[in-house]
């Protein structure tokens, strides 16, 4: 099985360009799975909540159709971030697109990051591991700044997933440090899509530093970006091996844990 | 303040070598905290339980004694791996011994590796996080292959701790890919006492990678010890800078945390 992930600049305000963009994407990407960053279609760098339902969708609006016919018609799993819009809240959400549309879901952003605490509900949907039977496939989502919290791989490894994609748009650098641990502490693959390019609004610019990644089963790198180019990093996997959590004859990472000592509250 | 981990080579079945051999170590160590490998009192590899109890203690024994009257008598902190009987089982444990001694510990491994499995009874103990009022110091203690399960970590950082010591006989070198996450996924200093040499029992050969370590709240390398050398590894830290988790104006990593939707049985 093949995971691309891609890294490019969405445009913030120019929905219509980045949707183009991201569909022009598609046609030369062959993988089984492409995952694109946080907020693909709209940018990222929202302040208000009044500029933000022009560009906000349901998870049932045309923007989400329009991806969920590709990932049907062309048999690949889309996962994208968007600015979803839902009963009076506007989410930091991805929406994950089988080509068997009922196994799609909304995954919306639990960990919200620095000015997203401004006009972004937290996420309620908790994390999401979804098993796609046709593919024999786990999949997990986490959403940028979920990286900063060891719990919410845990988690999507425990309910089983095989692999967690992470649309992302990382400002500062630190990631590179736990990310690949994620992966090893977990025995799971990780596919980072990370953003490129900068924001600007009143005074502060943002800048996001590529560098998108996919990881294997033990923190090492399958394929990186620089930080600064668009571009598609790929790798083949495959689901299975991630699910034998044993390291030697005695020891396995997931029934050697001891829950009655891990306080977590 | 200061804290030192001690790389050395103890050998199996030679308690009286090994603890001379650290009595000595202490002798050069100025540091207000000084920390030796996982069971270093007696060497690692027991395979049965019928030639453990003659190099065993109880935590009241005489051995612990000698230590004990040196972290009163230096004002030091001591922390060493040894070889726990207690009450007809045995741990692999460590003795957390402070200058006032009503504060002094035993912390029983949590999580048993390999052929420990045989001759070992898991900790009963849980993560120990001591909370020293006269240095205004919080330390927890991990051993080994606790390392691996990232609920260890955070448990004793959301306990309070300041800085985590490992004593440690690794012999897989994967843990340099998680260790520093620990450190900056929970804002915590983080030493690592690994020992170095060999043990052979039957077929069977266990090589000890040293490398000992002190990381600071980023998982930034403080001080690093080689593979193979008797060595001491030193860093000054300041256990209050651990206590602020904020990384901006807007996010806070413990109080970010949303463990309603932590899955973690």
């Amino acid at each position: 099985m093949k995971i691309s992930t891609v890294q490019f600049n969405p445009i913030l305000f120019d929905k219509e360009f980045n949707i183009n963009k991201m569909l022009n994407l598609i046609e030369n990407v062959k993988s089984d799975i492409i995952v694109f960053p946080e907020l693909s279609t709209t940018g990222y760098f929202f302040l208000h909540k009044e500029e933000m339902h022009r560009y906000s969708d349901s998870f049932d609006s045309e923007t989400i159709k329009i991806f969920q016919r590709i990932s049907t018609d062309r048999n690949q799993i889309i996962v994208f971030g968007f600015l979803e819009e839902a009963k009076e809240h506007f989410y930091n959400s991805a929406a994950i697109l089988f080509p068997q549309a009922k196994y799609s879901q909304v995954y919306r952003k639990t960990h919200l990051f620095y000015k997203e605490k401004f006009v972004f509900t937290p996420g309620d949907t908790g994390f999401i591991n979804i098993n796609y039977p046709d593919w024999d496939l786990n999949i997990g989502t986490l959403i940028c700044y979920d990286w900063r919290f060891p719990e919410a791989a845990r988690t999507l490894a425990l309910e089983g997933a095989d692999i967690v994609v992470v649309p992302s748009n990382l400002v500062t650098k630190i990631w590179h440090r736990s990310m690949p641990a994620r992966a090893l502490d977990n025995h799971i693959y990780l596919a980072v899509a990370n953003r490129i390019g900068t924001e600007s609004r009143r005074d502060e610019e943002l800048y996001f530093n590529g560098m998108s990644v996919i990881y294997d089963f033990n923190g090492e790198v399958l394929d990186l970006a620089t930080p600064t180019e668009e571009t598609i990093v790929t790798a083949e996997f495959d689901p299975r091996e991630a699910r034998d959590k044993s390291i030697n004859a005695m020891n396995d990472i997931f029934t050697d844990r001891v829950p009655k000592y891990y306080f977590l509250g």
